[in-house]
């Protein structure tokens, strides 16, 4: 039988070593690499990242497979199993940029179903972690459930360009939402996004294009504070492919996708 | 004459004090009021650390003259001699959902020009300062003159909401902008935004009004850098009224006046 909890202090204890070495390279020159545009960044500390936490994993759990943002894993077309999935570096761009507001996700589900998920904001030393069913917590602090809030009282996270023409979603449909929420905020790295709402801090956020990297953590923590992940369409999510991603407090949620999106 | 270093060490001092004030306000309970409408919100901690300032300000420097934001201090309409312009909390909406993302700014003008610019990021205690002609820092870290950067590698932030329809200026001619930059950030306060570019993990930050206190302090940081300020026409900020507001690497902020804002 699969020891979720073991394999939960592991996680914990890598993702805080990788962090250790994200930290440790700031004093170095960094090596910068563009994939497939100007703006999709990577670096040698993404890389070398990936390759830290796969080897742990690999040695410890010979058995699970690994699903990386950078492609040292496995080729994984399903759930079945452990499977973790990986981001080294979510907001690659911040990190090159701005040495924060970057963080490492890692969620680990056993049959396509969550039970860990740990966002560790490197630089603000803030570990945000979940277990199923157990909540969630950032360090040692445990996060409240949200509670529910007006659309005219929320703070919502969506990136500028999602209000101008592009060819996601009709951003028409996105204009109406941003002018009747509180704020809108944009930190570039969905991880942080994620761990803002299960927070508190931000009451939703709305993208139009997560990879499984980027959100495999993020929905086993909002989960656990009562939240309510979905598509653009309300749909839920597929975890091993792209989706467009909306999560949030489930009243605002709900009143978004039907007032909204669904219009 | 006016001892502008003295001035600076007792600014120092005191705006440490008032991020205690606010740290401590952490365990109470925050009392919330609405100003012109449910969006522009005030705490009861504003005003007291306004007031706190103030106070520090009037008993050690009784002909020092004082505008901010929460209207204890004075009625003023020029900067003739020395003007304290404060902001207790601006990002107060951050401090109220996020309790972090927030600042104090302090700018001390002489006669029109400004000498002092003091911007307190008061969780993660790192306070941004420049003094005339002495150069930008954070804490004890030099911030270096700003590089110059193309408008395709530029990280800009600009609210999402003025990429939509508003009244104060035509979005048509901002989303070109937003489409053409690396990546756009949102974080709710001017002086962390400030304080961003002239740490260059920004390289230019736009928006459609700000008042004095809002940019004060921050508008001495990026001249220390080598950064300009203008309005989003390209003329000079009037120091003590409301502004259309862009700052950004000079080359970049010139590119930016010719290509896009001035067409």
């Amino acid at each position: 039988m699969t020891n979720w909890h073991e394999i939960d202090q592991h996680a914990k204890k890598w993702i805080k070593e990788a962090g250790e070495i994200i930290r440790s390279s700031f004093e170095s020159t960094l090596s910068i690499q563009y994939k497939s545009n100007p703006n999709d960044l990577v670096t040698n500390m993404d890389k070398e990242v990936e390759q830290f936490l796969i080897g742990k994993i690999q040695d410890t759990y010979p058995d699970h497979r690994i699903l990386g943002e950078e492609g040292y894993g496995d080729e994984v077309t399903d759930l079945d199993g452990v499977v973790w999935i990986i981001d080294p570096i979510d907001g690659t761009m911040n990190f090159v940029h701005q040495q924060r507001n970057f963080a490492i996700s890692i969620g680990v589900y056993g049959d396509g179903v969550g039970y860990i998920g740990l966002i560790y904001d490197v630089v603000h030393e803030e570990l945000y972690h979940a277990f199923k069913g157990n909540g969630a917590y950032m360090n040692e602090i445990p996060l409240p459930k949200l509670d529910q809030v007006k659309i005219e009282e929320a703070v919502i996270s969506i990136n500028p360009v999602w209000v101008t023409e592009n060819k996601r979603f009709d951003h028409n449909v996105i204009v109406p939402i941003v002018k009747k929420v509180r704020g809108t905020r944009s930190y570039g790295s969905a991880a942080i996004e994620c761990a803002y709402v299960a927070a508190g801090r931000l009451d939703a956020y709305i993208t139009m294009r997560l990879a499984p990297w980027d959100f495999a953590a993020g929905i086993i923590l909002i989960e656990e504070v009562g939240g309510s992940v979905s598509t653009l369409d309300g749909e839920p999510l597929d975890i091993i492919s792209k989706n467009s991603f909306f999560i949030g407090e489930k009243h605002l949620h709900q009143h978004v996708i039907e007032e909204y999106l669904k219009k």
